[in-house]
């Protein structure tokens, strides 16, 4: 297992944890002066800036791109709308590929309005992510499914354990895999069997932050590693030991607490917890 | 597939749903004047009015017990307070056959106040458990795993999925059985093969309730049922074909709505969706 300890040379940055960043100019700045070695944007910030323009930004920071937050949503508009969820997905592989990044994010969405069949919206989402794959390949840019918590399974993702992620992947072949995010799974009793499912070419991201109890918000309150009740070493041991090395991503949404700090103060913590907690 | 229809010969009311009845005393009137057959009393309530009393109210009042609310919460004194919360469990079992309860709902308990070792966690829950059983068999009442949504892993259960039980259930033995609730169980890609394997003499209890979206507090914002994202009647075909001929439970935890009207109009409104939602 990697020591995580000595600076930011093995973490990464959600750029969701550091909101308060007006832009992404700021954000890679920010990150690039902690000493972090890698960035995981988002694309609304990209857009806002321009894609060429982030792209040469990011370039010349020479931080890491652990992949770009976020692709997938498949199921939102319902089988009708498919067509043009997979033309918005090719869009943000090209954007992907041109930020060097080194995954596309998926979250499959959730069930599509006034739907309660989890299990069509699971098929669309397969559909989806089956009929992105030829571009994910000819672009060069791998697709990493993303669980996540069940408690997000009716309004974002349908996919939420790592067992159907890899279901997927055996099922689609080559160009997809997935993203480990302790927040999302930590609770399942299959991880570490999953996890090692998964193995070294599938395992393209592993996100960290924390489940704090209590948790006030199912989707703002996430807690800062260590302040929380995931043992995040012995995941992150499972997730190396199947041949992860990757920089760990650090992704907190965090309303009423780490967005309302100095992102200096929040870098600076996740650098001290990164190299004693995790 | 049963016919709910025809007002509640065949629901039965957790009692937590109808919170704003001030004892057990009423809550029992309420649920018999709307035809009702049958009430999940908790713990607390029992004690107020007394155990032979409370036997006695029940008897009279011609309700079926679908189970007492509850037990288990192995977890929250570590390894040294196992002792201590299987007495407080034999306890409960006495009350519940005192008062003809089909079942003990057990919920494992969380992790210990400090830990983040889930598996350990879930090994003092099953040790737990198996101390209890003999008691239970003794008593004649069946203990009943309810496996709670992975949002509460932290802190109320650390027995997730279906799949969990009944694990437990096999490696047990007679006397322990699961309780299937929706509201926990149904974004669980398994949950068909596991309720099929559960079996009839398993499946002691079925617990309806809806998932809201949004839902706004991860304890007290459930959902009637219909308001909801849960295919609640798929899941209720399932568990039928698999045996159960039970009593369909209610149990909704509303703080900011159903909790805050008259009982009445919640009866009501249980047997009207009940009726045709279910």
């Amino acid at each position: 297992m990697r020591d995580l300890s000595g600076g930011g040379r093995l973490l990464s940055i959600n750029t969701a944890t550091i909101k308060q960043c007006p832009d992404l100019r700021e954000a890679v700045a920010a990150i690039g002066r902690h000493g972090i070695a890698g960035i995981a944007p988002w694309r609304d910030q990209i857009a806002a800036l321009g894609l060429a323009h982030s792209a040469q930004l990011i370039r010349d920071s020479g931080l890491r791109v652990t992949g770009l937050c976020r692709g997938g949503l498949f199921t939102g508009g319902g089988r009708d709308g498919l067509a043009a969820s997979i033309d918005e997905n090719r869009r943000a592989l090209d954007e992907a590929k041109a930020i060097g990044a080194a995954c596309l994010i998926l979250v499959a969405g959730g069930l599509p309005p006034g739907s309660r069949d989890i299990e069509g919206a699971r098929e669309l989402a397969r559909d989806g992510i089956g009929r992105l794959l030829e571009h994910a390949r000819s672009v060069g840019v791998p697709l990493a499914i993303e669980p996540l918590h069940p408690m997000y399974a009716a309004d974002r993702a349908c996919v939420n354990t790592l067992a159907q992620a890899n279901d997927l992947c055996e099922a689609l072949g080559p160009g997809v895999g997935v993203a480990v995010d302790v927040y999302h799974l930590w609770w399942d009793p299959a991880l570490e069997r999953e996890i090692a499912r998964a193995g070294k070419e599938r395992i393209l991201a592993f996100h960290m932050s924390d489940w704090l109890v209590p948790t006030t918000d199912l989707l703002l309150d996430r807690g800062m590693m260590g302040d929380g009740v995931i043992d995040i070493r012995r995941i992150r041991g499972w997730v190396e030991a199947a041949g992860f090395d990757g920089l760990c991503e650090v992704e907190i949404f965090s309303q009423n607490n780490w967005w309302r700090r100095d992102p200096t103060e929040v870098l600076e913590t996740i650098i001290d917890r990164g190299n004693t907690v995790c």
